[in-house]
């Protein structure tokens, strides 16, 4: 969490780290300036001190919502640099060498946010050519804010928590949607008599997220028959809903205050589910339970998915530890963490050396994929792991298969 | 627009081109890639050939749709680099040495798109390292995609067309919506009795914008009364609308399909207009028409800035001409390009080199902000400056400032 990151940049050997760029889907600044609404800043934390933001004047009272010791660019002599500078860009670097010399960063500057692969090259280059006592670099594999997103602190479960409640409400408003239709030669239909289509259950959901202030950036996922098989699948808007064809509704949605996510999945049948859908939904529903259940502080996650594997592998099903390119049987990881980011560790793959700690908030989410026989079944709770090591579910809402309809 | 790439490249003396990154958010990849539907690439341009597009294994049906010839990641050692390198960074930065040497480009080759500061540090002073006969940079003030956006091509004319109309249906909507609610004590009301808030307003635009496919990245502005006053202030949503004060509604949403953005503005007085505001918006409406009519292939766009400027001089109001950090008055640019980013060229202030051209697509919104006086005015339409050089707004919705409630 936050406060870990003095502990991470002496590990990493850090004198400084900058995080920087537009504030939309820049969500690393947006966890260090705990979510002020500003358009774009700076944030520079030299080690062993809090982090401030430099952003510009007209956004100075939005900044200062941040919690963080707030300067604006006008500070660091932007507008003598402007003047003296062949051009904007020239300032701005020339900027951001006042920036980090005021604050005292010495050492080794690691550099994060969003920008332009170019700019930012020419930017970083030329900064170590204007500070050469500075060394500047990244990070390529896991970053300190991977690290530190590994486990919440209170505000963001908060947060968090709020946002479970609300797509738990929203998630049960698409179901009961869809059972205010009734069946027609095994389609269900609309009041108008068209069927209903997936493209209607995304657009009523759309609809009510507003309503909720969520967001749905990566696009839920309502996908049916064959492409429940295919978990890359979204699902064709234009196809109708059909009875007793498994659909795989996978909802991901983020609050649009806060940023932060909830990632929740529910295998529906409409009127009816055959056998063997039901057969691979009762072993999902068997091993998501015991994961459930067995989840301990001090476990590696990769013991987790041994254990699923096992158990399906036990049950005539291939899977994705035995053969990574697996198309039918169990094909993908166990669950993830999650927060400002849909996908952030820990990892619960085969080969991933996380270990279940206090405060950390991740998915579970077996599934079975048999594209071939038209169906796929996947259950997901978002789950945290509170500070004494306590597992619960921020997923209540129902894990009823068969969705009764008209 | 897209076919004068190669003649920009050739200006700079590039031998090749590359765009990469995440696509979400990335307009510049999402340009190269004409809208294709994938969520991360890279587009390499040598110079005189076509653009190429390199994407997963999963997204090549969807990479196809660009109509660039694709190949996949695999094509390109990805597999045993991966085996061979430290890291999966390792191995992608070998990856785009492989695929620059495959694709033959020499000389200067300039990187855009988006991604992490540190991390395209690292990539590209790599890559540099790995390929010396190349020279590898970006660009920082004008960039190529910036003078390509300065003119849009058929199918960009026919996206923008398309959004416009939509957003001018979703506009009115709303407008519609207003007029629904009845005036007590000078406030409108709701059904229920409460007063009729502006976050009312912005939620009921934002079902209605699914409805259209749109969406709304940068936020609307509702702003009344002294909020009106401020061009940034977006109006507050606890806010109810109130008689007689100016409103400004800016609206400025883009399609979920193509990314392409309208841009709109109206002023509204609900049921009647104070004296001052009549004046300033009658103003303010014949420089708008003045200049619509004015608009030639061949001048620069400063003189329209000027032409603006002096029209208000000589009616006592200040303007940003004589003071860059005026408050009150014309305190902005006459208007701005847009295409696939809400401000691109061509600019519309003082000091803009950018001249009027065929196949241009640009704002123009005049206005006048007295913030200590309670009221601020602006009109804005999208207009096209069609292969020919005729001018036509695709902003048809009506003008008029007062808007009668029951």
């Amino acid at each position: 969490m936050k406060s870990d990151l003095d502990r991470l940049m002496k590990d990493r050997g850090f004198g400084g780290i900058v995080v920087m760029g537009p504030a939309h889907e820049n969500h690393i600044l947006r966890y260090v300036t705990n979510g002020a609404k500003i358009s774009e800043g700076t944030v520079v934390k030299k080690a062993g001190e809090p982090p401030a933001l430099i952003c510009g004047l007209m956004e100075r009272d939005e900044a200062a919502k941040s919690g963080l010791p707030v300067s604006i660019y006008a500070d660091y002599n932007l507008t003598d640099l402007m003047r003296q500078s062949s051009s904007p860009f020239e300032a701005r670097l020339k900027m951001l060498g006042v920036i980090l010399e005021r604050h005292g960063v010495e050492g080794t500057v690691s550099f994060y946010g969003l920008g332009d692969p170019g700019q930012s090259y020419l930017m970083l280059q030329g900064l170590a050519e204007l500070l050469p006592r500075l060394t500047i670099t990244g990070e390529t594999v896991t970053t300190i804010f991977d690290d530190a997103f590994m486990t919440k602190d209170d505000s963001e479960v908060t947060a968090l928590t709020s946002v479970a409640e609300r797509a738990n409400t929203v998630f049960g408003e698409a179901v009961a949607f869809i059972k205010q239709h009734h069946a027609k030669d095994s389609t269900l239909v609309r009041a108008d008599g068209q069927p209903l289509r997936i493209g209607d259950v995304k657009r009523f959901m759309r609809g009510r997220l507003i309503e909720y202030e969520l967001e749905d950036p990566g696009g839920m996922i309502f996908a049916q028959g064959r492409d429940a098989g295919v978990p890359h699948s979204r699902g064709e808007d234009a196809d109708a809903l059909v009875l007793g064809k498994s659909i795989i509704f996978d909802f991901s949605p983020r609050d649009m205050a806060t940023g932060f996510y909830h990632d929740m999945t529910r295998t529906l049948c409409l009127g009816f589910a055959p056998l063997e859908v039901q057969q691979a939904y009762d072993e999902v529903s068997h091993v998501f339970h015991d994961i459930l259940e067995s989840i301990a502080s001090g476990d590696p996650y990769a013991g987790y998915q041994d254990r699923v594997c096992d158990f399906f592998e036990k049950n005539g099903h291939k899977t994705v530890r035995s053969d990574l390119g697996v198309k039918s049987g169990y094909v993908h990881g166990l669950g993830h963490g999650l927060g400002l980011e849909i996908h952030e560790r820990p990892g619960m793959y085969s080969h991933s050396k996380d270990i279940v700690q206090p405060r950390q908030m991740v998915t579970i989410e077996p599934g079975l994929y048999y594209p071939e026989r038209g169906f796929g079944v996947r259950v997901e709770d978002t789950v945290y792991i509170d500070e004494k090591g306590e597992v619960r579910s921020l997923t209540p809402y129902p894990k009823d298969l068969v969705i009764d309809v008209g």
